[in-house]
This record gives structure tokens, sequence and C-alpha cells, in this order.
């Protein structure tokens, strides 16, 4: 597939290509290019890849191998095909360009400063690997840091937070763009190594890529056959120009990618082209140069002394000088930062004309390019007394609160893997995210301005791709996921991408506990809330009724550098008098006072029914004066004020203090000095038989308590202190399971 | 792709199938085949099909519609095709069946009951959703009970699973059979529905099947086009045929899976006749019989009793009775057990003269076969004096600990995700685990004999194929994974199920926090820690050096019912005097001891070396006392009695404990008062500057923590209950990342 003459008229306005009108490999009918300066690029490519040498050399580290095989693709993309201003890394219709194979990025920094990216100075560049503290140059790429779209570097991730960019703009072009006005239509193009599509969650990301028919995404595939250990095929043998085509993709092959930029304009031009998401399978050489080319050797460490002194023989430059970069090579790159400074300026001229016409539509997109939310969201959550007032599961809950956002917020992005009917995040009148093309071949509903996104069965993709979603402009989207709590572990390393890059979602995590029943063990979380209670920048909420869910969703809408997950239960729960959201954004709050207490409880979700039962069992059967603390959120109490959390926890009254929640109890011990908790994993019965079964029982609870509450008025407080009480545990048992 | 003649006749001996030779479908030179009683058929589907509604229907649960629509696969499987013995799930060259789709686990509970597993009666079939709790039906199938091969229900494991299964055939095959011997030689079925492949860990684990040409895997696709959302193309609309056939698959389509019970068979011979790994696409009608049919109405609840009533009566059943099973239904299955138990004869006749033609190999095979290793593993585990002196990084430690056991014991498979050159288990010798068509094809030593698996960049298929490796007979193989610690968070979900089924395996896990450097936060684990702490049934051990690190192969060796994960530095570390393996076993133990000490420091890992610095200069410049204590594994730890566990920490000694660990705090509040530990994400400097960085500085934590003494000596230590300090965090902060 060639792009079109038309097309080449079309682009060459912006991009320094020329059609000229011939064949390209002798089939007739379609456009060659001519790339102004293509002369110099063996200069250009030459100095590049000896810098990328020097720069892994000086601190004898780094990754040279992909940076100097993928020289060529830089070229074409960083001078001839992508739009962007250098001077802007905000410019908002800018391509979004990602590298997934993160540990290429010198790559990625060298050609930002040769496009003249004025942060990326040569002194920085140098600071890759160092011990400067304020390198903007980190081993992978960092969304912190300007001309970067996402954190890449476990890998995968990229390709999929590529999907997410891609629909961002897919969505805002459906939304925003009239005729002769598109105001959002910017390419999405991401560059691959060997890994990304064996990672599982870029193959599941390449399915929706095809199944959507995002025509403004390019993968960019770095085919080095080369990986850690050794040759690619010493593990993937699969012809994957044909699954990507399986896939719904347009392939294409450059068959000599380390030298012949023209053959990779062409194809990027033809990605821009497509009526698919486009793969461009590109022959490279790792290490180009080196004497260990074409050998992993080259992919994770410097090449030594000797090897540069020979690159650069060969390349016909001082093997004595280092780090340079002649004019010629800034000279060949300074028409970029022009051309871009004028993709600002022609978009602001559009975006004034847009206004005119549509003044409306204009003000509602300016709003979202500002990041800000179209109307004001407080009206739409419910107050307490909007609430049923009879047992209400959370995960019903959340549908009562975050239905009316949904529906109502223009921002807002929802998506389920595959589990409508359970998580009830459907909103009335919802559109789904599709194809227009489905419409007829799938008697599908649904086009590119719906805000209703169906993941499929793809837990962590879709996580990874709501990365890409909040990371497209900040707050011009809250991107929502849902599926049990259980299948979050599957998401797991996209949830913690999202965390790490401060990217705001809400992760809507159903069916949370041992509750969820007759699924069984596998289904049943134990100690998932562990990793994210101790993950940093990230909130675990785990409400007990609709007050604290609105509560929680309230936070999760005010963090807006930060994701949170909400965390629900599958079966019904009390509605209590006394739940408040306001408790809920201080993560603990005093649910039930006792003057002169015994002990505290401390419940937690779904579990709470259990902490006010034993409560009642405990002053009834043993006249024994037991508190109870609501705890949602251990983050958010752990930014308290030490006289708030001592008010709420009050461990200074020398009374014991359980915690009752069917997790493991990890983390738990910062509060309390006993739990009733799991120490298995659970089981398949139904829920209540499954509280049961482990222990869950007012009636078994509360002489444990009871007896814990002797011990400590007999012994003292202070024996309690290195000896947590698993209450339900049973010690010296061989691993149990 | 059809079975040829030859082989039909072959298989017919032992299979209910006769050739008759003819043409199938109008081609030429393919064989067909007769079942036996195939008039039968229609009778079996309609009872079988309303017992599993109203199986559902008691408890008002369950998952009928895939059960139902899967009826016609079932009877081919379990009546036709399928090598195993209902009285003796051991039977170990049984082929292995894997249901992937582990909801739909009523349709493999019911064939149980029908070919005549014991255990499997009409009574435990109906507990089925009940409360009982000594049910072996639970709401997916659980390894624990007789004739399922590994637990299932979150999707994708299962594929992966099969993948495993069927390397472990392979390589015992090629290990031990002789010409006129194959000891060795069953099939994996394994039955998926459109979730498998939608999955991440489904995806990496069918390129591998195809990479290494698994002829012995067959994937039975359940393609009735409906998920939870409604039709699968609503997420999903790739060819996936075309995708199989890229990945390497042989690839058959059946167009009429509900009825047409001889063209599955016909497929599955098929599979068992395939140089490929096979893939079969069988359109089916979930909740077939159903009103709902072909609706995800029929997927996760009951049909409700009218239905079945409509459903009985459209069957020429009487809708009044329930559980009706008729005495045609059960003789037509009752040649299978007899089958069985004429299959396990004839293995065991071929052992006894494989016994005498190659005795030696017998003695080793019959090890295996009863799941024990084949030589004693504890002369291969080095003394304590045979480790260097000098520092070391515990990832070549674990190199020159496992890489002998690698090479001497046939038992252990070793696997890596792509990272031979960084986790050193790249044993002496080495054999990789490859077909060996590869050898001309790609150049690529191994076959499949060998040990060591190259999974390529796919975690968690590693894990989950590492899991199918255990499953396939209890202790026949001790499987070992590799990867970067962080990248078990994508392994996570496998790391899981192996924890929740009992499986051995060693996790080696290196660049295991901020010391692994360069690479950044997002290869720097914070909270990974507090996940495997918190996860029953499994060990995370952090060994100090090499010594620790060989106590913590052999905890690992002995967790026979137990994974375990070796937690390893990137980073050279000192080599005690005093470390222990001993120690190790234990939990923890005593470093260096104090007489009247002011405080006790805890240090793991690649952190110990902070703890004994900070213990010097708190004496040097403030003559604090502190001892030290070892803390590699906090779940051996809990299991130790009290009085062990005082001895080791000394709480009531009324000094504070400090632990000191670059990761999240979480869970050590069981063991200490306050921590030198992270609150945020890592940070991309070389290892010693992002110790420095984060305050893992003995000059910086020395003062802090005789602050922390001054404040317990005036105000005693019970200031500290309830008020855990995080030494390095700050306080009031709002989210950090």
């Amino acid at each position: 597939m060639s792009p079109s003459l038309e097309f080449i008229d079309k682009v060459s306005n912006e991009l320094p290509i020329k059609p000229v009108g011939a064949k390209v490999n002798g089939v007739p009918g379609v456009a060659a290019v001519e790339l102004e300066g293509s002369d110099k690029h063996g200069v250009v490519l030459r100095y590049f890849r000896a810098y990328i040498a020097d720069l892994c050399e000086q601190f004898k580290g780094g990754h040279p191998g992909s940076a100097m095989g993928m020289a060529a693709i830089g070229v074409a993309l960083y001078k001839y095909v992508m739009k962007f201003s250098p001077k802007n890394g905000d410019y908002f219709n800018r391509d979004r360009f990602i590298l997934s194979n993160g540990h290429a990025c010198l790559w990625q920094y060298l050609f930002m400063h040769l496009v003249g990216v004025e942060e990326m100075t040569t002194e920085q560049l140098k600071s890759y690997h160092s011990s400067r503290t304020d390198s903007i140059c980190p081993g992978h790429p960092e969304i912190e840091n300007d001309g970067v779209e996402v954190t890449t570097g476990p890998l995968g991730q990229g390709v999929a937070n590529a999907v997410g960019l891609a629909m961002a703009t897919k969505h805002l072009g459906a939304t925003y763009n009239r005729d002769g006005f598109e105001v959002v239509n910017n390419m999405t193009w991401v560059m691959i190594g060997d890994a990304c599509l064996q990672e599982g969650v870029g193959l599941e990301a390449v399915s929706l890529a095809g199944h959507w028919k995002l025509n403004n995404l390019c993968i960019i595939y770095d085919n080095n056959n080369i990986t850690c250990d050794g040759t690619a095929d010493v593990a993937n043998t699969e012809d994957i120009n044909e699954k990507m085509k399986a896939t719904g993709f347009n392939v294409i092959d450059v068959l000599d990618g380390h030298s012949n930029v023209s053959s990779i304009v062409h194809a990027l031009l033809s990605a821009r082209n497509s009526d698919r998401p486009t793969f461009i399978n590109i022959r490279t050489v790792i290490g180009f140069g080196s004497l260990k080319a074409g050998n992993a050797a080259t992919h994770g460490a410097a090449l030594g002394a000797d090897d540069i002194v020979q690159i650069k023989e060969s390349f016909g430059l001082d093997p004595k000088e280092h780090f340079v970069l002649p004019k010629d090579v800034y000279s060949f790159f300074e028409d970029v930062a022009p051309r871009g400074k004028q993709l600002e300026a022609d978009w602001s001229a559009l975006i004034n004309s847009y206004e005119q016409k549509y003044p409306e539509l204009a003000t509602e997109f300016k709003l979202r390019v500002a990041g800000k939310a179209p109307v004001d969201w407080k009206k739409f959550i419910p107050n307490k007394e909007d609430f049923p007032k009879e047992p209400t599961a959370t995960r019903k809950s959340a549908g009562l609160v975050g239905n009316p956002l949904y529906e109502n917020m223009a921002n807002f992005l929802i998506g389920t893997a595959d589990l409508t009917p359970s998580c009830n995040v459907a909103y009335s009148k919802k559109v789904d995210f599709q194809s227009p093309d489905l419409r007829t071949a799938c008697n599908l509903n649904g086009d590119y301005t719906g805000r209703y996104i169906h993941y499929g069965i793809r837990e962590h993709a879709m996580c990874a791709i709501s990365n890409g979603l909040a990371a497209f402009n900040k707050g011009t989207f809250l991107p929502v996921t849902s599926s049990f709590f259980m299948f979050y572990l599957y998401a797991a390393p996209a949830v913690r991408m999202g965390a790490l890059q401060g990217l705001q979602q809400i992760h809507i995590a159903t069916h949370d506990s041992i509750g969820t029943g007759e699924d069984g063990p596998t289904h049943q979380p134990i100690a998932l809330a562990a990793l994210y209670r101790a993950m940093p920048n990230l909130l675990y909420i785990r409400p007990c009724d609709s007050e604290e869910v609105a509560g929680a969703f309230e936070v999760a809408i005010k963090a807006t550098e930060t994701p949170t997950i909400i965390s629900l239960s599958r079966q019904a729960l009390p509605q209590y008098p006394q739940s408040s959201r306001e408790g809920v954004a201080r993560g603990a709050y005093v649910f039930a006072e006792e003057d002169d207490f015994d002990v505290t409880l401390i419940g937690v979700g779904s579990e709470m029914v259990f902490a006010m039962q034993t409560r009642d069992l405990l002053r009834e059967d043993f006249g024994i004066k037991a508190r109870v603390v609501s705890f949602p959120c251990q983050r958010l109490f752990e930014q308290q004020p030490r006289e708030y959390r001592q008010s709420v926890l009050k461990p200074q009254a020398g009374k014991p203090t359980v915690v009752i929640e069917a997790y493991a109890a990890n983390g738990w011990e910062r509060y309390a000095d006993a739990s009733i908790s799991m120490r298995r994993f659970g089981k398949s019965l139904p829920s209540k038989s499954a509280y049961e079964y482990f222990k869950f029982e007012p009636r078994v609870m509360a002489p444990k308590i009871k007896y814990l509450v002797e011990e400590v008025k007999r012994d003292g407080i202070q024996i309690l202190r290195g000896d947590f009480r698993d209450l339900n545990g049973k010690l010296g048992v061989k691993f149990e399971h």
C-alpha cells in the first residue's frame, strides 16, 4: 500500500516532501516522493550513531544498540513526517510519539536535541546514566519531561498507551470536528522493538486497535531480530505480518531500515493515508557500525573504547574526537522548529474561525483543551437521603453515583472489560465507542463520539489504554475502567504506570472479597489490597455503603494527579445512618463511639457489617464496650494530622484495636493490634456461607475479642507489641492454602 | 486437514472409532470414521443439556450457557477421543484435559459423572453453588479434585497451563521414549471460550506453542460469539483462524458444533495426527435449547423455571421431572471406564518390558513418575566457605547456588523471560528446549530433551506455563522461572495461581530494589513485595548475601507444596561472617547482638549493608547500641513459635525497632515501630546515588534513629503505638510520586 498522489500533494504543504508522480518499485499508479536534503542522510546518520556510542561509553552503560539501529527511522520521523512543534511540547494537535521500547531513549533524546527542544541541551544529553538528580535524560523516557508523551520501559505498555492516545484523537475529532474544521486530527506513532508484541498487553491492545479501525495509529517495528537472549527467533518464529493483517492492520515491509530514509518516509506516509491502523515492519541492524552489530551484546552495555574508535574510523570520523555534532547536522534539522511554529499558527487560526462559525462548540472545545470539565460535576452526586434505605450492594451504589456523572460529563470515558452487567457502569443513553464501519458489518451501535468502551476480556490493555487516554492532554479526559477487583491483578502493571505518571483515573473494582461467593478462590482477592495500599500515589478506597461510595467518587474526582480504585461488593450491605462522605475524605473516622471503651474495632467495606454486629454481641453477651472506626482508605488517613489520627484510633488509651477485614492483614498492623482476617485463599461457597466458613461470624468473633480484651486488662497493652494477633490464624501450621 | 487412513487404523484399536475408508466432504484420500452408537447422540445431548439447566436452577445461579452449548464437544471428547481412565485420575500417560473457560465447569463435572468418576456422584453434582463445604463441584474447577488437572477461572491461564502440560509430555517423551517404547505420549486438550485468546497471557502462550511446534496440544474453541457484554464482536472482529495460522497452528473449522458429534471427532482426530499444535474453531450456540439461546443472558445466570419447562418440552422430555439421566445415557458411556482400565494395563505392560530392555533409564523414569528427584540435591548446594569473599551481587550468588542444581538435577526445568545474561540461570552444558525442526530453519540449538526454556519477553506466560509444568504430575518437575523482580508484577496472576494450587516452583527475581539503578522508577519495585508477602502459600525470600541465598534455595526445594520467589540484587553486596542458611529457614534471626541495647534494626536483602553501617555510626557518633536482625522472609518467621520470635525481636524490652528496606513499609509494622523505607516511586540514578537520593545513607539515618531512641527514652515506648513512623516520610504532603 502506498500513499496516493493526491495525498502526497496534500501533505507536501506541511511536510518537506515533494510529489514526483512516478512509479515506485516499478508499480504504476502509486506516488513517489522526493526528500529535501536527502543527500545529507549519510552524514547525519554517521554522526548520530557515533554520538550515541559516545554517550553510552562515558558511564560504561546504557542501551546503544537499538538507538543506533533506529537512526534512519528517526530521521524519517523527526525531519520529514511528524507534525509537532519542538519549541512547544504542549501544542494540542501535535502528532503523538511513543517510544514503547523505552530503553532506546537516547535515540529520542538526541533527536529532540537536534530538532531544537530547548531543554534538551548537550549537557543534558551527557547526564544520561550520570548521578545528576536534575537530569531530563533518565534511563527510560519519563512523562514529566518535555516531548515525552508517556513514561515507558515496562515492555508492551507503550503500544497500549498509543492505542489510548489514538482513541482520544478519534473521539475528540468525531465530537468537535466539523466540515472544513479538523480541529483535532493528529497521528499517533509508536516505536516498538521485538518485545512489545511478545508481551500480552501489547497483543491485547493491537486487537482492539484493529477492531476500532484506528487509522490514525501507526506501529513502527524496529525489527532487528535481536533480544537479550540472542536472536529473537530463539523464542519467536511466528509470521508477524500475517498476524497483524489478521488483527486488522495495514502491513508494510521496509527491508532496508538502516540507511534508506526514503523508503521509511514512504511507509510512514502510507500510514497517514490508510483506512486501518498501520504496522510497518522495518528491518534494522542493532548496533549498526559496531563490530558487534547484529549481536545482543550491543543491547544493554556500552560498546567499549576500541569498538568506538573502529566505528568512527569506518564512518570516516575522527576517532580522537567525542560528542561531535557538526553544523551540517544541525542545519539539516533547522527547518523542523519553524515548521512546528507554523503548524501551531495554522491551528490557532483554524480555531479562531471555528469559534466564529461554531461558538458554543468552540467554547466547550476550548474548555477541554484547557483540561477543564465542561460542566460542574458536584451537582450530579446524590445526597445521602437520595440513596435507597434497604441493603444495597456497593457496586449498585457505584452505579447510582457514577451513572449521572458518566451521562452528563463529556470528559468521562467509561470502559469495561466485558463486565457491563456486573459492574453497573452502563449509563443511560450511552453511546459505544466503535468504528462506524462496524454498524453495518456487525450490526453494532456506536461511533467515535461514543464514550462507552467495550475493551473485551482484556483487563491489562484496558488500564494501559486508559493511561494513554489520560495522558493525551491533562484533564481533557477522566477515564473510568471496570472489572472484578481480582482482575485488577491482571491490570496491575498498567495501574502502577498510571500511579507512577500521576494520571487521574477511576477504577471501578467490584466483587471485592470472599463475599463474591460461589466463583470461589480464583475470584476472591486476599492479598491484592496489600499491593494497592502499598503503591505510591494510588488511592485504594473500600466504602461500606452508598454514602461512603459517594465519598469515594468525590475524592477520586478531586485527585487530579492520582488514580483511584473504588473497591465494591457484589452482595447487598446495610446502609448506615452515621456513614459520611466527609469521613471517607479523611480516610477513617469514628463510626460508633463509646465512653470508657474496652476495645476499638476497625470495620472496612463489606465487613463493616460484622464489626457492627460484633459490637452489639460484645455488649450483650459480655458487657464489653466496643467503639467502631470506619476505615475506607489507608492512604488518605495517613495524610491526616497526628491529632486527627489519634482522635480516631485512640491508641494511647491502652485498649486493643482489632481490624475486621476478609483480606490478608498486611498493612493493618500500623493501626491495629489484632485482626480477624484471611491467611489462606478463599472458597467456593455462597457469600454468607463463605464468611461463615472463614469465621467472619459475630458469634465466633466476639469471644475471641473478649479474650483479647481480658488478656490486655490482665497483662497490659504492651504484651501485644511485636506480637500482632491473627485471631483467625492458627500458629505453627505448615503453609496453608 | 484430516487424519489419514493409516492413523485411523492405528487409533481404532484404542478408541471406539472405525475407519470406513471413504471420502469426507467429497475430498478423496482422507479418512472418514464411523462412531459406535452415534444414533444415540441426540438422546444424550438432550438429557445432558436439561440436567445442566436443572443444576443451575436449584440455587438460581451458575453458568448454564456454555455448558449446554459445548455438550456435543464433550460427547466427542469423553466418549470417543480422550485417552484417560475415569477410575484413576492419576494414570500417568492420560491425556490431559483443561477447561480454560472454567466457569463452564458443570459441563466437565457432568461428563465426569457420566464416564464413571467415582467421587462425582449425583449428590455431588447437586452441591454446585450449594453451601456444602465438602463439595467437589466448586464454581470453577479446582486441582484438588479428581479429574481436574489445573484450577481454572481467571481467563487465559488455562491455555498457558496447557502449553506447559504439553511441554512436559514432549520433554519426558524425548528423554525417556525409545523405539517401540512410547512411555509418555499423551495429548493435551484445552477447551477455551471467547475470552482466553483475548487475554494477553493466552496470546503469549499460543505464540510459544506455535514456536515449539507442540503437536500434542489441541485448543478447542467453543466459538459461541457471546461474552458478558453481548456478541463477542462488540470488542473483537479479528480473523482468529488466520491469526492462529500465522502463530504456527494447524487450524480446523467445525461449523456445526451443537449436534454434529462426528465432525467434532474428526477434527479432534486430526489434532492427534498433526505436525503442529491444532486450533479447532467450533461454532456452538450458547444456552442451546433455551429461549435465550445465543444470548448473553444464558451465560452467568440460571435460565428460570419457565424456560426450563420449554427446554424439556422442546427436547421431548417430561418438564415435571428434574435431574433425569436415564439408563440409555449411562450405557452410552459405559465403555469409557473399561477402556481406561485397558489403557492403564497396556501402559503397565509397556513399562514392564521397557524396564527389561532399558533398566537404568526405567529406574530413573519410575522415580520421575513417583515424583521423586533422580539424585539427591543436597550435595550440589555450596558450603559457606565455597562462596567468594568479596562483595557479590546476590543474583550472582543465585547462579553459584542454582547452576549446579540446574545442571545435575533432571527434574529442574529452567526458564527465563529473555534475561539470560542478567539472571544468571544459564548453567553449564545447558540444552535449550526447542523443536528440533528449528535447528535447520533458524540455526537454533536444542531439542525437546532440553531443560533451558527461552520464554521470550512473556513473563506472564512464563509463570502460567510453569504452573502447567508443575501440575503435570506432582514432583516430576521443579520449574524455575527468571526475570527482573519488577516484571513479576506482569506475571502476578500466574504466580498467584501457582500459590493457590500448591505448585512448587522457584522464581528467580533479580534487580529487586532501587539499587537496580539507572533503569529508573519503571524498573524499581516499591510496592510489589507487599503483594507477595501478603499472598497465602507463597514464600518471598530476600537474602542479604551468598549464604542467605543458599538458605533460600534450601527452603524453596523443601517447600514441596509452595512456590518461592527468591529476590536478588543487581549490585554487589558484602558477604557477612554471621549470615546463616539456618537463619533463613526460620525467616529471621539475630545478626548482630548487643547487651543492653537501645534499638533493634531490621536489615533486609540489599539494604542489610545500611543497617550494619548505621549500627556502627550510632555507636561511634552517639554511643547508641543497636542490635541487628536479618529478616529475609516474613512468612517463615510468622510460623516460628512465639518464644523464638520474641527472642529475635525482643519487643518486650521497651526499645524501638526500626526496619531498613527500600520498599513501602506495609507489612513491617507487624515487627517494627518505625521504618527507613520508600513512600514514593524510585528514580533513574546509578545504584549508589539512588540510595543516597532516597536517604538510605547511614549519616542521614543515624541521627533520625537517635532522635527516635531519645523520644522513647523520654516518653516511653507506648508513644509509638498506633503511630508507626516512616522516618523517611514527610507527613502532610499531598500525594507524592
